[in-house]
């Protein structure tokens, strides 16, 4: 898989890529990033990448050139699956929707700042709009962090133990049950008896129960689907 | 404001804060941000926080002692308003929990790993669990850089213009009206006449009438609120 993150700050998304599972897969070979920074696609003396608003109003806007520019010549370089804006007002993405993208072979991620992008960018170059959640960041960048991380633990290889993704919540609809390490006694709190059974039936049947529970207790929507 | 965050990986954190609007909010002295690596609260020699689970099962949990020795430390050195543990099966964070969050004084943000933390943890010690939304990531630092950011840029001053947030989706349970910035015309399409009339109050009746349109299109769940 490769991906292709268009951003102002490459510098702001450096970290996350450079240490745990994303470097791991990177290392791998199992996944390609690659960062392109939007404002060596200007054409002007100041490499503006934005303007105010028409009509007025407070923030700047991000222009369709430098960003038009940027996707048409990675899209002169090899076929992308989707051109993914990330927006606050994007389909919420999911466990399902991190699925999906999963299997893709080439994706680009616009990341957007200030205000956000001309619509025209919306309307022309971008085929998917994913948020990350119903809030407000000063960035895409967090954003396509997110979303590279969400997807790319998924790549099968990527995890080492292939189980462990299969088992987190939501992959099944249902929160995670609670989980326990040693001590077997801390400040007076025991962990639950059925866990030291070894009777290995008894006890996924109780991690299923506690799972529904909670799911229960915490998001009955999730139950609803 | 300061924000402890408890970290197995501070070095995966580090480039979100040290670019754009979190930079620019420590730096002006609005808010701080600690790291603290979870292995400096350790206490055998190999600086073990995790181990395998009780009951069997793939992935580590992360133990109790080494998070409750930092969390310990840290609130004999003050008092803090809220313990969050960041965790996909947490309250779903939105736009009102940034805002509230944002007036607070003293927080720790507590970074799960592996398949999480101890449920002893979460019983003893997290006085507010958060999820960013319903996927699963390698780690809470992510999520973590996210909450910051989304309550960060919400602290008076932090902003350079402070209508530029109250005008963001989500803060009047509406999407975004489309933005516009130069060119008038690329490759054909145009920016919408009635930007360019001079006549404000028929250009925010328009943005009004775009805004619940869009929301009525793509998230008529937030009307209903």
């Amino acid at each position: 898989m490769r991906i292709d993150i268009i951003t102002v700050l490459p510098e702001l998304l450096k970290s996350p890529f450079e240490a745990s599972i994303l470097k791991r897969a990177i290392d791998a070979g199992l996944v390609e990033v690659h960062f392109h920074n939007l404002r060596d696609y200007t054409t002007d003396r100041y490499k503006s990448i934005d303007d105010t608003q028409f009509g007025g109003g407070a923030g700047m806007v991000m222009m369709i050139e430098p960003i038009d520019k940027c996707i048409s010549k990675l899209k002169a370089e090899r076929d992308y699956d989707e051109v993914i804006y990330m927006t606050p007002d994007g389909n919420t993405l999911n466990q399902r929707i991190a699925n999906t993208l999963s299997i893709k072979e080439n994706i680009i991620i616009l990341c957007g700042h200030y205000k956000g992008v001309d619509q025209r960018v919306r309307d022309l170059l971008i085929t998917k709009e994913i948020s990350i959640g119903d809030y407000v960041l000063s960035g895409g960048e967090l954003g396509a962090a997110v979303l590279c991380d969400a997807v790319i633990r998924l790549i099968p290889g990527v995890l080492g133990n292939e189980t462990s993704a299969l088992t987190d919540s939501f992959q099944d609809n249902l929160l995670a049950p609670p989980i326990y390490t040693k001590p077997r006694e801390y400040k007076g709190m025991k962990v639950p008896e059925i866990l030291f059974t070894g009777h290995f039936a008894n006890i996924e049947k109780w991690r299923e129960d506690e799972a529904y529970k909670h799911t229960q207790n915490r998001r009955p929507d999730l139950l609803k689907d």
